[in-house]
């Protein structure tokens, strides 16, 4: 995926895109706008962007959308948009995580591809009822779980499937912030406000929130299965009705063991999210906060320092690199990689063709993952903290 | 220059934007096309992308450009645009650098913005020209040196503005690379041929190519005026015909003292800017390659690490930056905030209104600046290392 | 503790010390020789360096003790000394672990201090045996829990003593190697064979190897008292007897909690401890391998970097510091901090002065601590990991 | 120089070592006398510790000397020693800069080996007539430029001797602090008093305390001849007398480039001495305040992370490390490892042996190459900044 490369796919066209969610004062809602274009692969032309009517049009109005194509509800655009013979291709849904079922089934069973932020659903039933949909539907379906996208997390699955760590034995994943350290949630934050809102968010807070972050991020490294699970949730702020801690054990199939950390209490931290991984010839670490760069250590021999597109880079990592080594790829450019993966199956889609195995964006089934994985710790903590084995879907 | 405000800023259309070179294989072209569409405020329609017009035409086509507006050559466009009532209202220059001056010229003379890469021209007396002939069209003229676009170099900007490291006493600024450390140039690099022809580049190799950028980097954030420069360029590949390795002294108005080093040569480097500033309360120090990370001492206290958009950043800071701290903004995004600066402006010019004078992208000035540092420091190494004075223009 | 004050303590003359164990091939015993010379506070005058004879006299005469002096066994050497008028005041135990009880017991019951490395004794039982022996004998006991000598990890504990943290939530402690990732007790390391064998290190591996390290430290920084565990305890390496890979979930007096994870198999860490405290507004990150840093954020506020004897350094890190900041201290330095520390308390002893409260030395009751919370953690993972509750000794 | 070696050493008994200088306040002279004792070679026995007679009696008294020898000036204490049958062998000289030549010259002419610390001399003239009396002496003379001492260093210099850079084309060694920011010397700093005074520090400030350090780094590290200089040397402080920081461009035999800063007004750095070395086929890099860490990268390759006697580690690293990797050995251990190389040599002397080759330690003709640089930095930039030749002497 060189920007070359990025240019000459464009020669299709561009796909029609659709939006549910992310109107005035949202906050990903605008990421995904940004993560559409930088590629140049789709185009915004239709958007329920908010449930407040007034709202969804001046927010359409700012972002230039056609006043016809700006929406009230959801149900109505999936409708109208699959009537239109210019509609909407795919949709993206980046509401609060209640909204993501319903506004997710009405695209596909109007036929339309769906993008959703994560978690997946605000409950596992939820979970399950989308994944029969999407199923039925026989759309694409892509969840943004964006910190995949990043080219060093592409060179260290890669790495582990190629086997140059042995055999896996130890995960560790964690994912740390502390913008949750005070009761943001009385004071006026919206993020806050809906993130700590069982209504809105499901019963997960952090372990939703960022815990699933930090949980696929170690299932798309590392391919291990998850088979339980020891789970400590806590809320540590007073009057916060969701966990703003989480503190999970893991265990494998095949004997592999993990611990998984997520917070929004621990001050110091803006989003700290990292990921270590060892087996017996070798180990890799990954933070976020320096996502250009991977440690590879090969057991008994120095510490090498990987970099994106850089000398040792393998051909997954210089696949999602825009630029050369040393000038930094961030945030929204793993974020657009979803995107462009998401646009590769979309047109494989349209055309009848197989879509290029490189191309491995989140799915249902990641996202089934995620709902079982909080599922599995609510229920763990809630017990006291016990082994909880974790439901195969 | 939050997301939001992005948004909502479209509601007068977008730039319609051409493009002189970048096409097929190009590097910089795509970075400058992916910096237009960041943050949604340009839309390219018209371009004249390489000298040989098969590869022209088939690179237009893959940009999704109407073939009627991909040109064979500069002059064509900068006429046939400007007489189209749905002409491009600003061009950005993405050639070798001994092609920026007669391109400019056109589409100034014909009444269109440029965005011109740096550094400004192949010759001091081009440069000289192009200033004047920006001065006569009344027209804008963006310089990209991207790296003034990061949010930690607004933020150093400005605290040294506001007194924050008390009076200046030395700078240090360094771009060092290890990309030419071998005779790139000889096996085939179409980007190491051109930067190490002096048709091509000028009299300035690593000078010219990264030299200005560590130049205007210091000139930017410090705000110092160079008074004179000691200068010792080196070629130290066999055969290379432009400097691969330069230091510079600086002396700047004032009694400030500095340094600059540049390399091309330096093993195990990929693209390592740094700045470091000293005066008698404070000192800064920041690379690009942790571009979200600003290192900040008071004298006598502890350092602090200020971070973009985090706790303790400033105005400037928070105003190029789109997402949360911790989620890490990298190169495309400083170049996408030239370009929306560039936006900005132009917007502004088109209404007769005065720009936000927070908007501090680099000018012919700044790019005059450069030549003549380029100049001063062939002139001081090529006289074996003198003090020279560097022209006021 | 500066240095200039260490010269000026000397007046009074070197304290006697003797030593068990730290013969030929030993590592600790050669380190604990050189944290006390460090200083200048001990002259090393006895030992029983080794369980063989013949190795015990070579040992002797390679450091240059009297011969008359160089024990074959530390009974004989507890009488002897004990009767001679220049016998030794105190003794350093640097065995393995199961040879700390009866070693420490004759010296104590012959009247003499105990220096002793860690884990406090190879079984609970002892533990407890050793505690009523120190308190019946008056003797002085110092664990050398190394890692509390560093000057800033006394700056932290300093600070949350303070409440610079406000009340604490949460504290991640890590004391990750890979040393032990093949199966190094079967080819010939003596280190390893020791280690790895119950006999000779008791129920508990990584956990009582390093894992009491790791909890040591964050009982010492945050002064919180240790509720109850839950433990898994991993053998991962085949055919080892102990554990190898330990996560730990933490409870403590007044509802913070914390985990804890040590391993030996984390391929790419040499000697990775690290210590991460947060509170309801501050958080402190402190790493081994880099001990002269301590970053300290406010809330809301830009991270610190504090550093040894820099700005911001508090009295505790000044105290034990010996040369100016950016001269880094290590290991030894840490380590030979105790030893000071156990000589200032000596000497206060001797002369029935109370010692200055400043000296702040791991004592039996850490040593006990440490052991109840191995046999906690052992018998919760040996449960299957539930929470158990630490007994209060 | 694993511990355990250090230990077997011993067996031929500890070399008496005297000191001129290092009484109460110093600074130096305690850090000698801790890098004396580390590895157990020496015994402090006799010094002449301050000029004033009572300040000499009471800090020999607080080192615990025998009274008979603390001496009230150097002249009488090397009459004296080498008199006695028990007399000092060695004596180091950690007085200020004007000192160490009458001083070494007495001790030499009474046939006692020297330790001195650096810089060789306040003069150019002393320097030289320092160097004949050694030569004339036939005794040892060890100069302490510490920092060589690291056992990065010691690797780094061996990489580069067996050509893992290939020809060397560039290097960068800069050290920088800043302490002396504001007028300390105007303020009781002691220390602050005779480094900026040139009647006791010589010509040079900056450049002759840190400066030689850095340029006898490079030096030692690279084994590059100096051939010219061209240097600018600033006094920023009002009232100062010497320079506070320099930058020096480097010129060497055979082609190779360079360039040296030392500053001590570069507010927010420590004591930051770091060094980088480019060759045709590789880089290397250090910091200081990083000590146990070297990075080194083959072009083409990944960066490697090398550490204090870990994986990777030559023998010219481990042969100086003390303790295994991961444990942080700093500025006195790196202080230590010249005592101990001292002690090698001074044995090898006394029984006619030759000294094992590996021992590395700074010695005469190090000390002259560093007064020729300072003395040609003080001229080139007296003369406006020009390239002046080194006198090799």
């Amino acid at each position: 995926m060189t920007i070359e490369a990025s240019a000459a796919r464009l020669g299709g066209g561009r796909i029609r895109l659709g939006m549910v969610g992310g109107g005035e004062g949202a906050f990903i809602g605008a990421v995904h706008r940004i993560a559409a274009r930088l590629d140049d692969r789709f185009t915004l032309v239709a958007g329920a962007l908010s449930s407040t009517a007034e709202k969804a049009q001046r927010s359409g109005a700012a972002l230039g959308l056609d006043p016809e194509r700006v929406y009230d509800d959801f149900a109505t655009m999936a409708r109208d948009e699959a009537a239109r013979p210019d509609g909407i291709q795919v949709v993206a849904i980046v509401t609060p995580n209640h909204m993501h079922y319903p506004a997710a089934k009405a695209f596909l069973d109007a036929g339309i591809h769906v993008i959703c932020d994560k978690p997946l659903t605000a409950t596992f039933d939820e979970a399950k009822a989308l994944a029969a949909a999407v199923r039925a539907s026989g759309r694409l379906f892509v969840l943004t779980h964006n910190y995949t996208g990043y080219p060093m997390i592409r060179q260290a699955r890669e790495m582990i499937a190629a086997g140059a760590l042995g055999p896996l034995r130890y995960v560790q994943s964690e994912y740390i912030q502390d913008w949750l350290t005070e009761a943001a949630e009385a004071t006026g934050s919206k993020q806050a406000e809906w993130r700590t809102d069982p209504g809105r968010s499901g019963a997960g807070g952090a372990i939703g929130d960022i815990g699933t972050h930090a949980f696929n991020m170690l299932s798309f490294v590392t391919g291990l299965r998850l088979e339980s699970v020891l789970a400590d949730l806590t809320s540590f702020v007073p009057g916060r009705r969701l966990d703003d801690s989480v503190e999970v054990l893991l265990r494998f199939e095949g004997g592999a063991k993990g611990m998984l950390w997520a917070s929004q209490i621990a001050v110091g931290h803006e989003n700290s999210q990292s990921l270590r991984v060892y087996g017996t010839k070798g180990g890799l670490e990954w933070h976020q906060e320096q996502p250009n760069e991977l440690w590879f250590t090969r057991f008994g021999e120095p510490k090498q320092l990987l970099t994106r597109n850089g000398a040792g880079a393998g051909p997954a990592n210089r696949r999602v690199s825009r630029v050369p080594p040393g000038h930094p790829e961030g945030y929204l450019e793993g974020f657009a990689t979803l995107y462009s993966e998401a646009a590769a199956a979309i047109e494989a889609a349209s055309s009848n063709q197989a879509v290029d195995p490189a191309v491995t964006y989140p799915t249902i089934e990641d996202g089934l993952a995620g709902m079982t994985f909080i599922a599995a710790c609510v229920q763990s903590s809630a017990e006291g903290g016990r082994w909880t084995t974790v439901e195969q879907v």
